[in-house]
């Protein structure tokens, strides 16, 4: 892979947030061409008219999901922003119509060669939650619904490359994480992995901008409501939560539960996570720091601050940037770790293409190189 | 006290944020006559022009306290909303001019009789961190410098109503908590006192408004630097740490340390902590919930949510209302516990009329029955 | 009138921001008591739940409309805040129930002495559209729909207290101005009447905050769509343009056309009006000051700026003031006026109140004097 | 020119929100290395102390300009983004530190041969007000002082590209437009120039962010002195009055005056102007739309809406493109343009970018073609 000079690409769901940033970044990306763009209720009409900051790149107009032949259609990879719920669907019945060796039962067996098998097919990179959760009865709990591709699920890998570079390289399907998980887990995976901290008593304190919510119309996401104001949502039963546990209990090396308090603070963009730890025995905080910095050293997009300098949501905005810092807490024996990401980037779209740039062998960091913009 | 139908109201320190809400506020209270306003650099200017917004309302110009002759002045109160370490130099230098009997010796062997022998003296509210932390040597380390009126230090009432109540009502000075601990001590202490939730584990995450760090012109208060992000700070060095520890202890019967980290989200008005809290042995969230509702019943500023919903810092914007709210944690055997209110009411101006009216013997709420604003 | 203590007041229609600010300052308002609320979708729940920042006030459950029996209610006054050509048939249905003499054909030939007939009667206070248009052929024009309720319109007063004080004084149905005439003709009326500005080459660049558009689900409300950016809309289309010029035209004694151009800004409340006039031969803009300034001298929410400031937004906050300023143009012969009030309050809810108080009798501003919120 | 692969470029004055975005922008530009970068407050540290966002970025440590030993320094082309009045000395110095040809007399006598004569010479971009205005006694009414390198000012380019191209190429000193005379020119300058407006009655009504008002320490630039309001500023006295004057006097053929009134509004990139303006006799909408389409066809930055939809800033965040729309008036006679652009980008760092690009013969959208961002 990575031997063609441009790949084509479709987006399924365009017509939200996250599929706005893709086509703002893959209209950018130098080896990618976008041959589809869906957004069922909007079919026929341009992109351009239910994104106007987009219409001047070229991008094809708006078509509906049925009205691909998947048969005929040459992609090399499939971008899904679709609900939740019904990724699935959809991605499952475009395996099928293109035959797709996903389904064929012998690569469960063999997974190993997975990748050369599938050289040439289309990659899936799907945005939505539909594939991240490995338990299908974890899924159903959460997700009020049994799962409608369960033989996908099996193969599908989690998409957050600082975990799964390599799976995540051979892999034909891949579920990106929610954009909470993504800071949550760059934080703390290491800090699991490595016994520096107590598994039962991580709290999670995040805070996002609204574009977290996507653009769907529901009261509590207007102007009036979220402006000059903040407050938490979904507590102790946000559907991340489960999500973030399957990570780390890998990492613990045992089951865990964690607390995780989202809020929604009044802006557009930005993810901010404050997590609270319990060190182990003989661990400090310059020993957390210095096991991230080490894990961390050669990651494209991952910086962890040695300044002391506490970070700010805006310092990674309109990037793929992710930041980590650690800091002493007054209680002893307590330590105190900060990640921010763009949820919109790091946290879904150009953690998306950084999966695709893994999946068709080009540079990780291509096309998400832009600087955060500020202010 | 309360006698009288008006009193006499001066203001030292009105070009900030909490000394113009003073005056929204004491301009509409109808037992109270502003009689002057100071402001060092701005003075013999009218309010208007440092604060526009006030300009219909009737207020005498702005004056040094330089100007003020003590001696000769009549007035009931006067609010202190200097600058920190301002406070006690001015407030001994007033009380010394009016030959006022806290400075007298014998007060401090018989505390008791503090209320009736200062009757007709005048009432001090400081707004500054200068009379909050009754250990001196703390009060040096935190503020960096010896304190200049130790023995002021020691007769002043901490102004938080709904734990002093009495105390506030016989006192001659009183200082008004800062706005976090505003919060988190009418959050924790009746649960502490009760012995519900262990001591030694108390996570604060706060959020506030840009208004709790005044109209000082430093480059993280530019809209630039505020707007369209957040950001931690002051982790576990932020002033307002010792002064909750401070009282908290007291309701522990135990010294104890707490995680305080403060943030600043993008909007004017509003602090918001979530609280996490490990439970004490056998204790439960709805023991939590129980015991502050059955605390704060009749008080009139403090609400403790029945419903479930999860409060948001709008529902109390421009009000003197803390909202508190108990929920459960993932993580067996902790709890979340939300207060919000808004920092230049609740946390400032508003708690600081509360405690005039107390002391002066007025119904409490009187001034303060404004509803929130919202949007 | 205002002749009892406690007039008993009811709101139909208040899930929509205008009913919340109509409540906030009801419940503060001394000579009211709320007697019923209705909001059909919402109807059984508590106030509380829909706008949770009112939950500490003592205001009814919601009904439906259909639940009042209007025939037994006592009501002094009913607030109409329904959407636009609904208000026209609730309002007639409910007059035909209370047999209002309002109906009664005799009253428009013998307007003066309406007054005196309906003593006792119910007070409508409309803040919808559908009674400000006088012309019918205009209604129908600009709102897509014969009226329902012609007979009433000829009746109803426009609610402008400024102009037609007298006039609401003795109304039973007021149909209270839209926010942006509200300001553009406490601007311009005066000028027009006195001659000193062309009425043919009048602009009007108005800016307002986001609750101007409502509550209502729709996606240019959504908070990632309004912040961080700012847009025109209705240009030389929106409904109040002949709004504007009903009434300007009656001032000028001529037929006249306005440029008319809104504009969305990233803020909750606040109207800010940027007028360009062209003086009439031989006038100055002292000339329109001193017109402005006699002309508002005792009015007690108008207020002309003498001091040469530029107005903003936020002096007015919360409040039911409007600031109005004159400054010189560049261009030889033009100037420049400037109208700021707040959209939810002088420009809706807070005006409707002030024709309430006219219409029973009770002092102007009883209810409407609470200072501005800032920041 | 346009030979090397990458040219060595400076920037003087780094530490605004102008230096900012050049390095934000720069740090991409496929041709472009940054060889020093100046804040004289700040020099010795690393740029990413003073704007973190930009850390992750390869800067030179901050100095000071009187470090920069000129003779030499091998640079290909400087911004000066420093303040006014300061540009021209600075620039002067290094001008004659260098020997520079545009300080020879014979210069001005051989214009056309400039281009080649200087070729290799450092080119210098500057962003401050000093070189804009081309009359000196402008220069000194508005600016309060007398000019200090008048013999520079006759032979800088004014830098707006779509003016004035060809002079930027050959050019050795542009002076960057203001933003807000940016935006107005694009909009007028063509409609002038076909004599299709009157050039007596432009009337400019600016709304922009408040990055516009640089990153210096001012209390009304402090959030919670800019959210939730707006308020107009500068009325008729705008330094960027006579800057819009001295273009559309030359295209107009005669002197005019403007009305140019700018506001605040709370965000923080983004300039609109709604401008309106009066048709020449016989003139149409749809004349000006027509020749604005024609006049913008190529331009890479440009765009005449066509579909009628009324144009947001939010639709040019971050980018450096320019939106044109031009709509009926309800007055006959009349119409309303509205321009908008980035007022960081197309308003200053693009812009200027843009202008080194047709200096050193690069193509001219090299390292200005990321899509805006939005939300």
């Amino acid at each position: 892979m990575g031997e063609k000079d441009i790949y084509r690409v479709g987006i399924l769901g365009a017509s939200g947030y996250t599929g706005a940033d893709l086509v703002r970044l893959l209209c950018r990306h130098p080896n990618v061409e976008i041959v589809f763009v869906t957004a069922d209720r909007k079919a026929g009409r341009p992109l351009a008219e239910v994104f106007p900051h987009l219409s001047r790149l070229k991008v094809p107009e708006l078509i509906s999901i049925d009205d691909i032949e998947w048969a005929g259609i040459e992609v090399d990879a499939v971008f899904c922003a679709l609900p939740h719920a019904t990724s699935q669907k959809v991605i499952k019945g475009m395996l099928h119509a293109t035959h797709h060796s996903l389904l064929d039962e012998i690569i469960v067996e063999q997974p190993e060669d997975i990748a050369d098998d599938i050289r040439g097919e289309v990659k899936v990179i799907d945005l939505s939650a539909d594939f991240r959760l490995r338990d299908l009865d974890t899924y159903a709990e959460w997700y009020g619904k049994t799962h409608d591709a369960p033989e996908l699920q099996a193969k599908a890998v989690y998409g957050l490359p600082e975990l799964y570079r390599e799976k995540i390289r051979g892999a034909s399907l891949v579920a990106c994480p929610g954009c909470y998980p993504t800071a949550a887990l760059i934080a703390l995976v290491p800090l699991l992995e490595r016994r520096l901290i107590a598994p039962e008593d991580i709290i999670i304190d995040a805070k996002s901008g609204i574009t977290g919510a996507g653009r769907s119309l529901k009261e509590q996401n207007l102007f009036a409501e979220v402006s000059e104001g903040m407050h938490a949502y979904g507590i102790a039963s946000h559907r991340h939560a489960p999500e973030i546990e399957q990570e780390l209990s890998v990492a613990a090396g045992q089951s865990l539960k964690v607390n995780f308090t989202p809020h929604i603070v009044p802006m557009n963009r930005g993810e901010y996570e404050t997590i609270y730890v319990r060190l182990a025995d003989g661990q400090t905080v310059d020993d957390l720091r210095a096991t991230l910095s080490e894990r961390y050293r050669d990651e494209p997009f991952v910086h962890v601050d040695q300044s002391g300098q506490v970070p700010a949501s805006r310092f990674v905005r309109g990037s793929n940037d992710c930041i980590l810092s650690v800091f002493e807490d007054r209680i002893p024996g307590r330590a105190i770790v900060i990640a921010t990401i763009d949820n919109l980037v790091k946290g879904s779209s150009g953690q998306a293409i950084q999966n695709m740039n893994l999946m068709l062998g080009l540079p990780e960091a291509t096309g998400l190189e832009q600087a955060p913009l500020f202010p």
